[in-house]
């Protein structure tokens, strides 16, 4: 049989990762495919000295690659959404199949490239997109088919992680573990990406529209960072048995929509996904029928990520063999759900979700605060879970209350927060960190 | 499009859960397999009051299912090796799919299953056969396909990890957590299949054929249970950092060949594998590119269970819509690496397995006895990483002394076990449990 021939555009860290993946594993990963996979044609501007390509076409321009019609599957890791777009919607109507590893491309453009591959009958795929080596979008939209999945929540994002876990376990501030995070290589220059959760976003909008079968819809999901999180919160976390971690949430309320929320939040610290440290990613998915399942791995890094590309390469592959993907390329549909039975659910504003909350609020040391506090808490129908008082530290004149309330609307929230602020022995902000107990 | 016909042969826990899950997400499901599953036929002795079966042929006789030429697809759950092993040859001989929740049948017979299914040209589909709900065959086989997997490890049996979980928690004996296991009906009446690893190695002789890519080889699994275990033990493990999980294992060890075993392991507490409690199952695979990965879930229950059958169902379904499977069934491989392609590995026996080990002696507390004990080991070339004394009990002339061993080869330490219990001052047997790392 004639072998699939694989053009890469993008020859970074992961593209060279795949490069070295593909090349090291080739015997295996021929045996599994069921043909040999070759890598004829790369477009990069330059080439790198981990990676032989003798015998492979190297072009400058990546839209040579698009445009060679020997290339079976293109490969895009070049990121970004101007360029990227063009050069995936070429490839489509050239009649490639896609693989892709850019979860901003899929997340805000997905809907239209996913509709021009199927009119194209070829296929997108991203597995890489999401979770790095973890292969959630598969057991997704394939392992738990069978489910009405109730709701998801991931650490997507390792840059985050590591800074919470470095928080947790040192006592560290945000700002001094960033600094370490950017000089290891975990965190950009420009660490807004990624610490504001926005990375974390355009997984979550990826996974939520295959787990509830709905249309992309990025605009939409809330997002909140962790860069307003304080070494003291993340103390009070431990004490009252939760961690701080930043979560990406999806759930859907029968009747009412969707939530789609990135923030941080505290869990139980028995739960898995509290003991996930460091720079690794995971997702648990709660299925009506399976109950809750995880799955774990490394979010990022050259290999990790390449091991999901190639993932994609073989599944191709194993379908272009069987003259499968001629026939109807869309046997196992982009979203998981036929492209025709999406539903329109609602994407619920943040104002609507339901949670619970850790509120940790700065106090004068007088009597009749808390009162007036758990007053308001009351008329706004809110219960209290568990109120703390500390005391007051040397010198100072202010408490800190923590308190944790029941699942409530957040609207309720808000505005017992408000009333809150407008006490006057009350100082600054409240602070609020949502909790999820993940059950 | 015409519904695919789905005959299922069995209505125990397995077989109505599939049932009621098919029917309760039965839009959802036709959405996403792109045409509608019908359950037309289904062989059982008795129905059952929880499944509505109107409309549906209920034959006595299961072979009715079998040679019934409407039904596209068997699914087996009527469990065992003799007639449910007729029953799927006969299924695939006469051209259906089948799907399968029969992890006994998988590990003793798939080698010859599967060589039929290919040459009927239909596919045999086996997720539910090991870790119920979790999607770790489509993970290994599919997500994971660019790896060459260093290793496997997994806790793939819930009773087994129910009785370990207990008897840590609380301090308790195996019997005594045993007949609870009973009693909640976690375990059968004869235990021997769950707690003696039986049940295990079925499961890890599964994932290690995908793994690795070789036939299948139940005879040469090495197999030892938990009932030995001592709440002595667990509460050392503990001590040292440590938990006791039931594990099913393998490795390639490059140039020697594969290790193959279930057995109690300690484990370092901090891996999330040695924090999966109670009747859940969670499988770690090392791959050479993704680094580790982990698949936590529940592994038995009626509707986990029926989610991965009925993921199975749909996989084929979607095939089937694009004539895939009509014109290569194998294009995803029973074993993920082509049938000609798979490796002739050796089985190491257990003689020849790697690993770090806890030892537990009782001596008659005396001088000269320890030093006697090390001169053995490290004769014997081994290394002890840590020694533990601890004082005789009140009016007891013995003393636990407590060992962890560096890696070595296992039959080194055999001969060190067997020159120690021929020491006078040494009373009773030597106590093992091999210790992994995981990393």
């Amino acid at each position: 049989m004639k072998p699939v021939n694989v053009g890469i555009c993008g020859l970074g860290t992961v593209g060279s990762g795949t490069f070295n993946v593909l090349t090291r594993n080739n015997k295996d990963i021929n045996a599994k495919a069921g043909r040999e996979i070759k890598i004829t044609h790369i477009g990069a501007r330059r080439t790198r000295e981990d990676c032989d390509l003798t015998g492979v076409t190297v072009s400058n321009d990546i839209f040579a690659v698009v445009n060679d019609p020997n290339v079976d599957i293109l490969v895009e890791l070049i990121g970004g959404t101007t360029v990227a777009k063009d050069l995936v919607l070429q490839a489509v109507r050239n009649g490639k199949h896609v693989v892709t590893a850019n979860k901003a491309l899929i997340a805000e453009y997905g809907n239209e490239l996913f509709a021009e591959a199927v009119s194209n009958n070829v296929t997108i795929s991203y597995e890489a997109a999401v979770a790095g080596g973890i292969p959630i979008i598969r057991s997704l939209r394939e392992g738990l088919a069978a489910n009405k999945v109730e709701w998801l929540a991931g650490i997507i994002n390792g840059t985050g992680n590591f800074i919470l876990t470095e928080m947790r376990d040192k006592g560290r501030q945000f700002d001094d573990v960033l600094k370490e995070a950017q000089a290891l290589g975990y965190a950009e220059a420009d660490p807004t990406f990624d610490v504001e959760g926005i990375d974390a976003a355009h997984k979550l909008v990826i996974l939520a529209s295959i787990a509830f079968g709905m249309p992309l819809q990025f605009d939409k999901v809330f997002t909140e960072g962790i860069s307003q999180i304080r070494p003291e919160d993340v103390a009070y976390a431990d004490e009252l048995g939760y961690r701080i971690k930043h979560l990406g949430i999806t759930r859907r309320l029968p009747g009412k929509g969707i939530e789609l929320r990135v923030h941080p939040t505290m869990i139980p610290q028995s739960r898995l996904l509290a003991n996930v440290n460091g720079v690794m990613n995971a997702v648990v998915v709660k299925g009506d029928a399976v109950g809750p399942t995880l799955y774990y791995g490394a979010g990022a890094g050259a290999e990790p990520t390449a091991s999901a590309v190639i993932s994609d390469i073989v599944h191709v592959s194993r379908m272009v063999n069987s003259s499968y993907v001629s026939e109807d390329a869309t046997a196992v549909p982009h979203l998981g759900y036929g492209e025709d039975h999406l539903h329109d659910y609602t994407i619920l504003p943040i104002e609507e979700i339901e949670s619970a909350y850790y509120l940790r609020l700065s106090a004068l040391d007088q009597p009749g605060v808390l009162s007036r506090v758990t007053q308001i808490f009351s008329e706004a129908g809110i219960s209290i879970e568990a109120l703390i008082q500390k005391e007051p530290k040397e010198g100072q004149e202010h408490v800190s209350v923590i308190l944790l309330t029941n699942r409530t609307i957040e609207k309720q929230v808000n505005k017992a927060i408000e009333q809150i602020e407008s006490l006057s022995p009350i100082q600054g902000n409240v602070v609020r960190i949502r909790v999820e107990s993940l059950k």
